[in-house]
This record gives C-alpha cells, structure tokens and sequence, in this order.
C-alpha cells in the first residue's frame, strides 16, 4: 500500500533501525561539537570531532544510496524507466 | 583566565555565534533526516537531504580551521611551537 | 565482435574521442608539473596545478562511471546479473 | 640567490627526486587509461585505474603542501606576512 503514496518506499525495517541509530548518534555527536563550541574548546579537538561526524554522515549517505540501488533503481531499469537513471547519475555527481 | 585551562582558546564572540547556529541548523537537519527515514520517505530526498547537510558541516568545519591557522596555529608558530605544524598537517591530512 | 572478447566493450565514438582528447591534456598536465617542480617553482602554484589535474581527472572518471551505468550496468540489470550491482556499490564506494 | 626570483624556492633535492618519480609514475598511469579506452577495455576497470591515478595525485598534493607548510608557511608567518595565510586559506578550501 505504501511505496507509491506521498513518494514514499518500503523500507527494509533492519535498515530503517540501523539508519535512525546511526542518526542519533550523529545528532547527539552534533550537539556534543555544540557545547564544545560553547565551552571554547581547543580548535584542533572541535575539528577532530567535526570529522568524526562527517565520517558517520558518510556512511548514512553509503547505506542509503546502496538500498536505493539495490531496490528502487534495479526495480526501476526493468521496468524500462529511463528517468531513475539521470536522477541517480544526478545524485551521484553531487555526491563526487 | 581561559585559553590555557583545560585546553581552551578565546574564539572570537562572532564566530562562536555564527557556529552555534549553524550547529544548530544541522541538528535540526539531522533530526528532519531521521523523520524522512521514519516515514519511507523516497531514498533520492533523503540522499539530497544528506548531501545538504554534508555541505552544511563542510563550511562548519572550514570557518573552525580557518580560525584555528589565523589565530592558535600563528601565534604558535611566532613561538617557534614545531607541534603545532604537525598537528596542523596532521588534521589537513584527515580533512582532505 | 568485441564486447565479450577480453573482457572488452563497445563504447561510443565520441565518448572514446572526448576521453582520449581529455587524458592528453591530463598528461600534458602533468608533464608540466613535472617541469614546475625540476624548476622549482613556487608550491602554492604548483598547488594550483595539481588542482586542475584533479578536478580534470575527476570529470573523466565522472563521465566514464556515466556511460557505464547507461550501458553495461542497465542491460545486466535487465539480465538479472546481480554482481554488477556488488560490483558497481563497490567502485561507486571507492570513488566517493 | 633563488627563492625570490621568477617565484622559485629552494625545495629539497630528496623531495623534488620523490615527487618527479611519482609524477612520472603518474604520467605512465594517464598513458595506459589511454590505451585502456582505446583498446575498450571493460568501464569498470577504467575506473580502478582512474582511482588509482586520483589516489596517487593527492599524495603528491598532499606532500607539496605539506612541505609548502613547512618551509614558505612558517618563515613568512615568522616574518608577520598576512597574505601567506590568506593564500593558504584559500588553496587549502580548494583542495577541501
């Protein structure tokens, strides 16, 4: 039923729960460099744990857009859609 | 007082106001993201979402560095400090 | 005839003529390095330099991935290969 | 009697000799894509090579700035020119 309502995809519940852990933990790192800010920590440390939490939206970013290939897309080519193609493309180079 | 206790600098009051917003418009992304995971949300907006909130760290991470080389790496360097050159090079290394 | 031989392709003409016009000038590139560093010429231009080569690569390896996903990844996937999806996740990882 | 002339420095002998192996390593690698996409070797593993030559290119950025840190960097800021730091600032952003 869902899937094609409000753009929305069945998404694997393992991967959902996997995604929103990761996220929290991101939010709750986001928030940590926040304080560290405030408190006037040390640059180098803030930097330090600025690339921690690129390094986890990196692989937030990984997980979703192989799930998205896995599913939509491959879904998608056979059934001869052709703009599913340019969109990733799109996406991809943005990524790069 | 502060800037040696603790391993804290004096960050310019500007700065500091201009990060913690910007610190607290990527939570408040990060948070919209978990809500996009939550309700299926089509994979290609929640990988723009995710783009958009890269970028948003990226300049975050790029105004700290660039205090950091203006004021700590600067001074210390005047102070003929040789670590702060590799702790410098050490960080651009993970950055880039 | 080829395609199959070799583990070879048929790419298009013009793609084939715009890559190899664009390695060219990569490797002209490059070859000036080579000679801004014999002459030691300043870092930050050769830094410069070394930009340009970058983004130059880049842009090849964006339009090889491209036609790559447009050819041979689209007709596997209608042939249920499944490893071109393991292998494409992979080499879009390594380039991210 | 170099270094200000033409915008020359005095780079090290060991570090000029490891960086034209590699550049010339580097020239090597663009020749043989070239004869990959002449010869329509599978996109794929263009693309390892590709990535290849990217991975080898900013090692030789990195060592260049490294050095350029080192050496033009720190006499400069030591000599109080602020246009050193908004050089670096602005060519570290690009490499970013």
């Amino acid at each position: 039923m869902a899937g094609e309502l409000n753009n929305t995809v069945d998404r694997d519940q393992k991967l959902k729960e996997n995604l929103l852990k990761r996220l929290n933990r991101i939010e709750g790192q986001v928030r940590g460099i926040k304080g560290m800010v405030e408190k006037d920590i040390y640059c180098d440390d803030v930097l330090q744990q600025i690339s921690a939490v690129q390094s986890a939206i990196d692989s937030v970013s990984k997980l979703v857009l192989e799930n998205h290939i896995r599913t939509c897309v491959v879904t998608k080519i056979k059934k001869d859609d052709q703009e599913i193609i340019d969109e990733l493309l799109k996406t991809i180079g943005k990524m790069l």
